[in-house]
C-alpha cells in the first residue's frame, strides 16, 4: 500500500509517519519508484505497537526507541524484549537507603522467592514493593502482602499471559503486553474500588440506593 | 500536651500544625490559660488523617476540607463518610459521549448489577471502569473482566474492609480506608508486574537467572 493508504488504515497522520521514517521508529518500506514506497502489514503492526507505547504506556519517545530496538534486535530472545517494554512502563522508584529500607527489600526478595517467582534481580517492581512495604511499616500497617500476591498470580497465569500471542510477531506481543498491563490494571483499580464501596455498603448496612440516588 | 509535644509526637512542624488550625482542619485545643491550649489524642488523630490525605491521597487542601467536614459531621452515616474520602481520591475521569461511550457505561453498569454489587450510580468507579472498557473496544482486546472482579472482590471482602476499624473514631477509619486503597492498590500493581515477569520465564523456559542476573 501507498503511504497515504497506510496513513488511513492506521490512523496515523502521513507527517507523523514522516517522522516514525526519520527517526527509525518505522522501518523503511519498499522503494518500487524513485518517489514511491510500497507499506505492508508489518508497517502497520509497527505503528499500533507506536501508539500503545505512546498513548497507553505514555513512554517518551526515547524510551520507545529503546523498546523498538528490543523487538528489532531478532537475537534477542522474547523474555527479554518483553521485559525491555515491562521495565520501560514500570513506574521510576529511586531505590532508598539505610536500614529500613534494606529490611524492606529484603522483605520483598523473601515474599518473590518464597511464591517461588522467577523474576530478575533488577526487576523494577522489587524496588516498587519495597517502597510500598516501607511505607506501610511506617504507617503501622500490616505488611503481609501474601493474598494480594496470590491474587495477582492467578490473574497472570489463568488470563494475562494468554492474550499475548509469544509466537507470532514480535511487535504484536510487546504491544499486547503494553496494552494488557496498563489497561487490565486500571480496570482492576476501578474495580476494587467499587467492591470496597458495595462492601462498606454491605457491612453497614445502608439500604440499597434508589433510582435517583437519593 | 502542649502544641510543641503535639509536634514531637506527630512529627508535624508547629507552623504548620498552626496552619491546619487557623483553616479549620484541626479543632482547636483546650484554652486552659491565656497563652495555652492543651490538645490530646483526638488531635493525633485527625494530624495522622490529614499526612495520609496529604502526602498518600495527594489531595489539595480544598479536597481534604471536604473530606474533614464529613468526618465532622457526625449526622453522616459512616458509609457515606468513607464514601467521601474514597470519591476524593479516586482518578478524575470525564464521562464521555456518543454511542460509544453510552454502550460501555452500560456494559460497566451491568457487570456490577451482575455481580449483585451495592454501588451508588455516582460512583467515580463506574465511569473508571466505562472509559477502560470504550479503549479495550477500541484495541479490540478481550472486555470480560469477570475474572478481575472476582479477584478485587475476594481481596475487598476477605482482606480490605478488615483493615478499616468502622465502630472507632471516624479519623481513624478514614484514615485506613486512603492508606489501604492507595497503598495496597500500589503493592497489587508491583505484584503483578512481578507475577508476569516469572510467567513469561516460565512459558519461554528462561534458565533461572544466577545471582550476578548475567
Amino acid at each position: 500500500m501507498r503511504m497515504s493508504q497506510l496513513s488511513a488504515e492506521s490512523g496515523v497522520a502521513i507527517a507523523t509517519i514522516k517522522y516514525y521514517l526519520r527517526e527509525g521508529l518505522l522501518h523503511q518500506g519498499e522503494q518500487v519508484a524513485a518517489t514511491r514506497a510500497e507499506y505492508d502489514e508489518s508497517h502497520l503492526r509497527r505503528l499500533r505497537l507506536i501508539r500503545a507505547l505512546l498513548e497507553v504506556g505514555r513512554l517518551p519517545i526515547t524510551s520507545i526507541k529503546k523498546v523498538i530496538e528490543a523487538v528489532d534486535d531478532e537475537t534477542l530472545p522474547v523474555h527479554y524484549m518483553l521485559g525491555t517494554a515491562h521495565y520501560a512502563i514500570s513506574p521510576v522508584v529511586e531505590a532508598g537507603e539505610g536500614e529500613e529500607w534494606a529490611a524492606a527489600r529484603e522483605q520483598a526478595d523473601r515474599m518473590i522467592d518464597d511464591l517461588g517467582w522467577q523474576v530478575s534481580r533488577n526487576a523494577p517492581g522489587r524496588d516498587e514493593l519495597a517502597q510500598t512495604l516501607v511505607k506501610l511499616r511506617q504507617l503501622g500497617l500490616e505488611t503481609d502482602l501474601t493474598p494480594y500476591a496470590q491474587a495477582a498470580h492467578q490473574l497472570v497465569t489463568e488470563v494475562e499471559l494468554d492474550t499475548i500471542p509469544l509466537d507470532g510477531p514480535r511487535d504484536a506481543a510487546v504491544e499486547a503486553l503494553v496494552l494488557g498491563t496498563v489497561l487490565y490494571g486500571r480496570a482492576f483499580d476501578a474495580l476494587r474500588r467499587l467492591a470496597q464501596e458495595s462492601e462498606s455498603a454491605r457491612r453497614l448496612k445502608v439500604s440499597p440506593p434508589g433510582p435517583g440516588d437519593a
